[in-house]
């Protein structure tokens, strides 16, 4: 493990130091967990509490809490510190040396074509066809289908599934039990049976796409389901067939979107969201965790609720809600009194 | 790849030609997508900005938009274009020869009995005492527990996993990733701790069932959980223990069904919907996505909402609500009027 | 399959005979479904129209049911039928015996440390330093990542992952497909694109849980994501990073919590519940099932609905929401009397 001294500390998140920048961090700790040689950081008024109790060698501190920080334990100010933990994590984290080359149970088909300096785990199954660029790593048991092509750096976890012909960009992060590019969820009624629509479009994710574990893309029923450049997409989230999302948007774990629906650049979508088919959701817009989105969603707007409404609507309603059952006693005064006791009703 | 002429493209789709049948087809695309040699299609009055400006080299038309299509365009009236595309698309995209016999690295008990023309891939187990039946496809990687049966034609994919005991009917599809038989979510609280209620019930799929990717579907406590011929689930769904589903049920996304719930022949689950335990969904109800079913839903009914209630009474309701924080002002103005000014009430 | 007396039972279940207990009982069975030499059981006033029907051999009966069995049955009268049954099925329905020993298809790394008398399956993948308690049984295709350290008896299903660094107590039950220990979703917009932020915490298990099938737990950003002994969690689930579970809580299918919430003792979640970031959920609370938390939870409350509040409001509220669109007829009535017809609104 590495050790830096504070002063590497305050250069690494360009912060400002308070107190000595002789002392010595070797990892970094929450508050309450925090011991000798650990740095801890507070970015949110509401762990102050714990503030004044921990045992950190050093904190880094957002700027308008720096008031609150106790003189005797040093500390480094800045504009965000979860951005600064972005960059001093790797230098006392290292990550592990990447691995190379291809496990000799991996069984590679020999139509395959293996990058430069690729790493393919034990049992790992690349079929005819496949492309993997240059240092991508394969995780154990991961099943790359017949003529998926991959761009260079990709990561696939363990246990992850890319059915046939799947496309990824440069850069990609699939975790362990996603899975992309089933066929989607398309069939017509015919014969007294649900009969399944051949689905023959492609499941392509651009540059720098992350999926988390066990989410769910369908490949297009005819042409493609897409997800944009940079997009972040967390664990168990469904995407059906023909989706379009944008570049750099987030996807919260859980969400679900329909089939044919576009996201824009930029979109944020919390947890649990489910989004209907054949919409379009604006670039930049947010949508509130669990919210059911029925309808199109303007650019730039915050949605929440079910249906999904503009959020202060939303919360005027949903405030308003817990109102009406006093409401409904009010309208039967009134109802009293204007129209008589004899119009008594419920 | 098969190249058709629009004639034959006619005659799958038991349409009518308008324009000229020798255009040559090749392949299948959407509007805003497709080249010359590329058939797309047209459904939905949305897309017809599309249609405009599309490069297809014909175009199949719901016959009551076909007064839209530029006379430039060949095309092909049908009632249905999808149910037409279903035909269509297996004579422009053959299927890949399916692969028979069992890859060496697969682990097979010496006492399952692989039926004729069976395929069992790489890595896949097949534990002690399985029957798979005739044609069945086994995946890389999948786990076919103790016990388990498979009827003829069944393809199970890649990782999917069957704990012991499962049965499934002909012509089943069970995509990666899928659990079939867990034991079921019961506890016994006793001696101040959640005690495992041993799960002794089956897990039993009938004839045509397709679960989808990272589907979950428990083994019955007592008794079994059933999933009824024909039926198709999608992504992401949970059943639980002793839940039985009728025929020709479809199961959108992400679907959560709580144990001992039954749901009808035909019945429809939405994406996301949530049903409490021991309730009964009758035949051919509809629930709209994301809706919450806490009580019994009649055959034939649609529900929508949380708690789920008729979908034209929910929407209703809904609509009212985004008009609450209108109507707590005029009843406050009305107390004003009737009570007096001194009334004056939150 | 073992054979047991019916005053076996009796004494299993610690309840109190009426009939002959003479009557030889091999299994199991639902009311409905149960024949000759099977056990059945009735705990809830809603299943009484299958008791009449029953062919069962014997009934164990809640006993302010008792009334309602025919003579004709002998029946065990107990206070809690599940509990009861908890402790009857082992005896009926004997485990299978536990596999002993490391399959040679298993890739176990030269460093790790396998308890006596622990199981690795086919094709099990155990990398570097991994130290498995005695009795563990790691079940096919399982990896079991870099330093991970397993408590006695735990039990990792086919097709689970352990990413590196996760630490199990004893006991401990991992179904299939339940991945744990993935880095967190966390990251920073920086240069016009999401940055990951490093992830260095912790997954840690305490003794006795059980994580269902395709669960996601994710390591910690900065100290552990914790759950604690004797909780259970079932299939589908979402834990974010740093999450915190109590002891013996119970989080049911499809359940999401969002990054950096504590959960307290013996909380319950219903299924499909979402929990929002940086929340406390108090020691006893219930969330009814599909609930949205978005603030803090006292102890020992029941909260329901999005937003969630307290039980009783919540179901006030929603009953009060379906006479709404009467109620706005009603106060236009109102208005028309109080303040004359031309005062006509919508």
């Amino acid at each position: 493990m590495p050790e830096l001294l504070l002063t590497e500390i305050v250069r690494l998140a360009d912060g400002e130091l308070r107190g000595s920048g002789e002392t010595r961090i070797r990892g970094v700790a929450p508050l309450e967990g925090a011991g000798p040689g650990e740095l801890s950081f507070i970015a949110n008024a509401r762990y102050l509490p714990y503030l004044h109790a921990t045992h950190a060698a050093a904190v880094l501190v957002a700027r308008e809490l720096s008031a609150e920080v106790p003189a005797s334990i040093p500390q480094v100010l800045v504009g965000d510190p979860h951005a600064a933990l972005a960059r001093i994590l790797p230098a006392l984290y290292p990550a592990a040396p990447r691995e190379v080359g291809v496990h000799p149970t991996a069984v590679v088909d020999e139509s395959a074509d293996v990058g430069e300096a690729a790493y393919v785990g034990p049992y790992a199954v690349i079929e005819a066809g496949v492309r993997l660029g240059a240092r991508c790593s394969i995780g154990a048991h991961a099943v790359v289908g017949r003529g998926c092509r991959l761009g260079d750096d990709c990561v696939v976890h363990a246990h992850a599934t890319l059915y046939p012909g799947v496309r990824l960009g440069a850069r990609c992060v699939i975790h362990s039990g996603a899975r992309l590019g089933k066929e989607g969820f398309g069939f017509v009624w015919e014969g007294g049976a649900h009969r399944r629509v051949q689905q023959v479009g492609g499941c392509v994710l651009e540059d720098d796409v992350e999926v988390g574990c066990n989410t769910t893309i369908d490949r297009g029923s005819i042409g493609d389901t897409v997800v944009g450049a940079g997009t972040k997409i967390d664990n168990l989230v469904q995407l059906g067939h023909n989706v379009r999302i944008g570049r750099h948007a987030i996807l919260v774990s859980q969400v679900g979107v329909a089939g044919s629906t576009a996201v824009g650049d930029g979109a944020v979508l919390g947890g649990q969201v489910g989004v209907g088919g054949h919409l379009k959701i604006g670039a930049g817009a947010r949508i509130g965790a669990q919210g059911g989105v029925i309808g199109d969603v303007p650019a730039g707007e915050t949605y929440s609720g079910y249906p999904a409404r503009p959020h202060r609507e939303a919360l005027r309603a949903q405030g308003a809600l817990f109102k009406l059952p006093e409401l409904i006693r009010r309208v039967r005064a009134l109802e009293k009194a204007v129209l008589g006791g004899g119009r008594e009703r419920e």
